[in-house]
Order: structure tokens, then C-alpha cells, then sequence
């Protein structure tokens, strides 16, 4: 039986766009990357728009009955962002449709549900590029990406996605739709609206396309991985790395528990390659500057999987993206091992070393209650940590559901109070992913 | 006779840092570059405070007593943002101190005073790079650049200052001081609440210090200066170097009018200089390579005076900064000359042809009123023109007071509405900078 909400969304936009939020397909839309910690959320009704004008359909509804959204793109968050806790779950996955890439003017036009790995592609094709590569780039949508102010290993050096976008069509909570920022790559004329909705995490708006910034394709990108015998002599190395004048596109660390072997730096070297890798070569146990491209496509395949693998070896993790200054680095990779060892769970991180950006993880069997608590406890330590070091509580995840306690602690009274007027502004009824984000 | 405002700041602040409107030393507070076209504001009273503290106790105080304020950075704004229409102008140019730079975090920690050559010179001393480069960086302020998001020739390639901004300390309207960003590269802690105070030209808020990303310094800057004998050839040589993998850091344009002579390109090539000589190459009458310091420094040093010279053509200008998209540059170019002949002016362009960025200049005399009013509607043709070609009214001065009209016409209805919305929310009695920036 479908529910009264279900038959008006129904009404609003067709048979196929509305999913029962009991039937078996429903579940995948309900949970996200945090299903890894156990995690799954509840909707009154699933709705899977094809255009922006049915996304305004739908939030205009919601407005007038007081129904809660919860705005849904690849699902791969680690945050909760996209988990509903009831209300219609609105998946942005079927606002769909080929990038359009204008070659001379360096620019992209998106459509929310672009994956970011096929505007990636996209751009290749026509000698340009897209460097935002966050982890699950196959899954992610750019939407999603926008909403979370997503990140990756290129964006040490390119910056994460925020910096990518020109323009965004948006769908306010009144249903409203309209599109904020300027195609132009400079633009002052207003307020900067588009930023504020970049990492909102679909409180404040809802994101239906986009135009994005590319520049040409680097000439040349050669991955230099180096093992290091402990964690000492990779931080110094990576320390050296960043008083390089040839700053290399990426700059990444394993820590020896993630890789189940040695601490290792992977950098992708755009010039320089030579003194990038003297730069690494003090205190290596080894050197490996791959050139051919299959091995190069392979070894980040191997980066990109180190999530999955790390989830595999217990069944779950709790994973969070802590950011401290680059100077200390050792400490917080060290201090992640010795809280997991104070609960009683394998702990390991790894990351974005050049930006301070650690996935510090707690390993952990998802069936297991006790695991899943101390995970819990754990990871409200790593944040005390990453603020007393000087750092924050999410480079590159969010806030979501799982961190709003945390958030609480690190942001300022006086910030949190501005956050929440422009929530209140922007979002008067609260029905924007509510609960989501704010502390 | 100081007035009764002046009597209470001067109780509130100490002697010296207020100064009577009517002093000799005043008017240099009551201009900015606009003065080139004849504007000139008026204040009851000036206040030079030399903390944020005073900033804070100034505005508590005008919140108070509904007195306005229009704050000065380093009063080199083309839009006439700091010019005051009455109450208090408070001038930023005593919260200086030397900039500290953290070599190993690549962070700066900037007072608002600090010119933006400054910055520039302290961070090459640590063997680090701030590379926005507005024209007047030698006068313009740290804090000025950042409420106006300012550029200049090498944010072609690394962005303009918002980018650059780590966190910002800021006096709200109500007096309160808080921090907003974090200076840690990434953090998706709040809503970025940092990039709404960038380029909000004094109307949200008070910029009191901030901490800026730097980068590595670049190993090589190397100029290559084209000349050619019309637009359509050196526009052709723009194309061609925006199709070149060695992205120039800055690839700027002066027309003919400009340099009395040839339309010129300037590139400052980091790497793949044999290349983009090459793609300069088609069609040009000369090309200059110079790699002595000193002769760099000298071009540099005429491409930042040129704005100067060509006011000095006839005494006076109005200069605008529309953006197109670069494939719409040459017809900009051209316009641009045409406007001004059918309101009986000299006109020419030069600026940021990367970013399809260009300031449109028209020469005048700045005592000759009929001048002056042809020049106000050639520039309101001007910007009808660049929206014509899907382009944006100001891409570095700002709204401030001379493109409000302008500004109106640019922006879609519902963007106005939030952009008001905003202002309302964070300046509720409207008493900063009012009358800027807003249509």
C-alpha cells in the first residue's frame, strides 16, 4: 500500500519517479558510506526527478505541507549527509545527461548527476582537465560533490571542488529555482551566493547543474612512490617534498597499519620529478617511479581502493577526515594508532598529507555493538585531538549526522550562531536536510 | 569646531586617532581612484583606529547611534566603494604590523594595513609566493583587496585573492569580533562563511586581519611580450596560447590605443616558453624575451603604470572592468573603441585577456562636465555590451557606488532579492558602507 504522500508525489510527477520506500529497491537509497558503521536511515517516500523543474515540484510541495528533504547524489558520503530520518528522500541521480564541454572557454556544464570520473573523462577528451578527484569518483556525483565541497589527492595542489565551480542551479526551499556565480571565470557583482551553497550539504538549496571550471591537461603526471621504515622518516620526507619549488600535483600518505607494511608517500609528480624524488630519498627503504601507463593506472586504482580494502579487513570502519597542520602530521597519525589501541580497535590513517588531511580509521566488525560504541568514543577523541592540535573535525567529508556533536565543540559560539541565521534565511521551516550539518 | 561626533570618538578612541573632516589632511580620506572622474565624498567625521578592538568599539558605537560607516583600505578602489556619503569613514590603514609568515604551513598572518607588495615581499623572503598582483599593490591594502576580491595579471593562473584566503577576523555590524575560516587548507566545518565577506566591499562587515594561503615560489617567471599590427591578430595569439598545456601565469592584452602603438600581448611563461612563444608567434610583428631582472622588472613595472598613463593622457578617465568570455575578447576590444567614438571619446582596453577580464577605458578631461557625463553613459553602454556578450559588469573593482545601476541590470531578480537578504541579515539597520554594492 502506498502511503497519502506517496500518491500526491505520485500526481506531482509520474509513475516512475516515485520509488515505495518499502519496496526492495528503497533500501540502497536510505544508508550511504556510513552503512560501514551501521548506519541506515528511514523516508516516508522516495522520489527520483528527471529535471530541474520537477526537483522545484517536489521542494515547492514539501514547503506548503512541512514535509522534510533529505537531497541524496552517489551516495558515497562518510558523514550521514544523505541519510533521511523520514520524509521524501530525493535522489539526484537521474538528473542526468552528457557534460557539454566548451573547449576554448575552459568550461563544463554539468548536470547534477554527472559522475565526477565522466566529467573527468569528458574534459580528457577534449585536452582539458578536471582535477577534483575524490575517492569514489566512479559513484560520486558532481552535485554531491559541490554539496559536500568534495576533495581527492589533486587537490593539494588544484584545490578542492568549491574552487572548481562557476556557476550553480540551485532550487531554494520556497521551490524557487534560480542559478547563482557567473560563467565568466571573475565575476563581482553580488554576494558570493554560490560558495555558501558549496559544502551546505543540502540544507540550504538543492544543486540541479552546474558550470565548472577546467584547465588544460598537465603535460605530464608521474606518480613517485616511496616506503619509508616508520612514520618519523616518511613525515620528514614529506616535509621536504613541500619545500620543493616544483610543487607536485598530489601528495599522499599510508600509514604502515593501512598498508599492512611500510609507511609510504605517493606523490604525482607535473615537473621537477628529479629533485621531488631526492626530496623523498632520505630514509626510504624504497623508490618506485613507474612510467608506463598501466602501472601508472594501476597504483592509483590501488589508492583509490585502500578504503574498500581497509573496510574489508574487519567488515566495517568508522573513517574520519581530520585536517591539522602539516607540521603535526606525525603526531596526529601516531596519536589515531593510540586511541584506537585505548578502545581496543585496530586504528590506521591515511590521506592527503600535503594538506594536512588525514582518514584517520577506526577498523572495527559492523555486527558487533561493543566495536561499534568504542568506534563511536574514539572518534569524538581523534576530534578533541585535531582541534587541540589546531586543526578541524572534517577536511573533506562534512558534518552530515556524525559529526554534529563534534562540530559543536570546534566551532566558535559566535560562528555557530551566523550558521545558523543563514540556515534560518535561507531555510526558514527547517526542512532542508534537517538535522544535517549544523551543530 | 569639532562636532559632537567627533567629541565622542575622540573620547573613545584618544586624540590621535581621529581627525577632523574639515582638517587639511582630510581629503585624501574622501577620494579614491575615482577621483580620475570627478567623485569626491564627505564625512562627519575620520577615525584611523590601530586595533580591532577600536574597529569594534567604533561600530558598537555607530550601531548605537545609527551613524553610518564606509570603511578605506588603501583608497585605490576604481567603483568608489570607500567613498563616503556622510558619517563616520573609517580608514584601516593604521591596523598594519609586518605580515609573519609560516614558511613550513605556507600561511601568512596579515594585519589589515598591510599593502599587498608587502605581503608579496615577505613571502619571496621566505622563498614563498602571494601571487595577486593588483595594479596599485604598492598602496592597496590587504584588507581592501579582500573586500573587493581583488585580482591583477598573475591570478590568471592562481585565482584571485578570495582564493587566497585562509580565515578572516572581522567586526560584525553589531560590533561583535569573531573569526570566520580556518587556516588549516581544508575544512567543511560550517557553511563558508568566509567567501561571503570577500568582496562584500565593507557592506557585511569589517575586515580587521586574516591569514592567507601562499605557495611555493615559482622557480622561473620569464615575460614574453608580442606586439601585433591589429586586434584580430593579437586575439588570435591569445587563443592559441589558451590552447597551449604551459598555462602562463598571467596572459594580459593592451590594444593599440593603449600603448599608443601596437596591440600587445604579455605572458609570464613558468615553463614551456619555447612553446608559447611559438603559439605567440603567428602574425606578430615583434616578440620580446627579456631574462635580466632588471629589464623583467622594467616591463612589469610599465604594465602596472600603464593604468596611470593613460589618465595622464588628458588628465582624467573612466575606467571599467567588464569580463566576457574570451572568445568574445576581440569584439569586446572593438566595442569598446566604438562606444567611445559615439560619445565623442578616446577609448582603448587593456587588462586580463586569460580571464576575458579587460578594463575599458574612456580618456577625459576631469574638469570638463560634458566629458564627464559622456564618459557615465558610454560606460552604462559599455556595460550592456559586456552582459550582451554573456559577460559580467565588474570582474575586480567591484559594485561599489558607480555600477549600481549597472549592477541592477546584471543580476536576475531573485539573485537581488538574496543578495538583500544577506545584507539584511548581517547589517540589519544598514549603517555599513550603505549605499555600495547593491543595486
Amino acid at each position: 500500500m502506498s502511503t497519502r504522500l506517496e500518491r500526491e508525489l505520485f500526481r506531482l510527477l509520474g509513475a516512475r519517479d516515485v520509488m515505495r520506500a518499502d519496496s526492495r529497491g528503497a533500501q540502497v537509497y536510505l544508508a550511504d558510506a556510513t552503512e560501514s558503521r551501521g548506519m541506515q536511515g528511514r523516508a516516508d517516500a522516495i522520489v527520483l526527478p528527471e529535471t530541474p523543474g520537477q526537483v522545484a515540484k517536489v521542494v515547492a510541495y514539501a514547503q506548503t505541507h512541512d514535509v522534510p528533504i533529505t537531497t541524496r547524489g552517489g551516495g558515497t558520503g562518510f558523514a550521514g549527509g544523505a541519510v533521511p530520518d523520514g520524509g521524501i528522500l530525493l535522489a539526484t541521480e537521474r538528473l542526468g545527461g552528457v557534460p557539454k564541454i566548451d573547449p576554448e572557454r575552459w568550461l563544463a556544464e554539468v548536470p547534477a548527476a554527472t559522475t565526477t570520473a565522466d566529467l573527468r573523462r569528458r574534459a580528457r577528451e577534449e585536452g582539458l582537465y578536471y582535477p577534483p578527484d575524490p575517492g569514489a569518483q566512479e559513484q560520486s556525483l558532481i552535485g554531491g560533490n559541490i554539496a559536500t565541497n568534495a576533495g581527492g589527492p589533486h587537490t593539494f595542489k588544484y584545490g578542492v571542488t568549491g574552487r572548481w565551480v562557476a556557476s550553480l542551479d540551485i532550487v531554494l526551499a520556497s521551490g524557487e529555482q534560480l542559478t547563482v556565480g557567473h560563467e565568466v571565470k571573475k565575476d563581482v557583482s553580488g554576494y558570493d551566493l554560490k560558495s555558501l551553497l558549496v559544502g551546505s550539504e543540502g540544507t540550504l538549496g538543492i544543486i540541479t547543474g552546474a558550470r565548472m571550471h577546467l584547465i588544460p591537461a598537465p603535460e605530464v603526471q608521474l606518480p613517485i612512490l616511496a616506503r619509508y621504515p616508520d612514520t618519523a622518516s616518511g613525515v620528514a620526507a614529506i616535509a621536504r617534498v613541500l619545500t620543493c619549488a616544483a610543487i607536485p600535483a598530489a601528495l599522499e600518505f599510508l600509514d604502515a597499519p593501512t598498508t599492512d607494511s611500510d609507511f609510504t608517500v605517493l606523490i604525482d609528480a607535473e615537473g621537477g620529478a628529479e629533485e621531488l624524488k631526492e626530496a623523498l630519498a632520505d630514509g626510504a627503504s624504497s623508490i618506485e617511479a613507474p612510467t608506463d601507463r598501466h602501472a601508472i593506472n594501476q597504483l592509483w586504482r590501488w589508492r583509490d581502493g585502500v578504503s574498500l580494502q581497509v573496510t574489508a579487513r574487519h567488515g566495517g570502519k568508522v573513517s574520519e577526515d581530520i585536517t591539522v597542520p602539516v607540521t603535526r602530521l606525525a603526531e596526529a597519525i601516531e596519536s589515531t594508532v593510540e586511541i584506537g589501541k585505548r578502545h581496543g580497535l585496530e586504528a590506521c590513517s591515511w590521506g592527503h598529507a600535503g594538506d594536512g588531511n588525514m582518514h584517520s580509521t577506526f577498523m572495527l566488525d559492523r555486527n558487533d555493538e561493543a566495536q561499534l560504541h568504542a568506534a563511536e568514543d574514539a572518534a569524538e577523541e581523534l576530534f578533541a585531538m585535531a582541534l587541540e592540535l589546531g586543526g578541524s573535525i572534517s577536511g573533506e567529508h562534512g558534518i552530515g549526522l556524525v559529526k554534529r556533536a563534534a562540530a559543536a565543540q570546534a566551532l566558535d559560539g559566535q560562528v555557530q550562531k551566523l550558521n545558523r541565521q543563514i540556515k534560518d534565511l535561507l531555510d526558514p521551516k527547517g526542512l532542508l536536510n534537517p538535522g544535517k550539518k549544523l551543530p
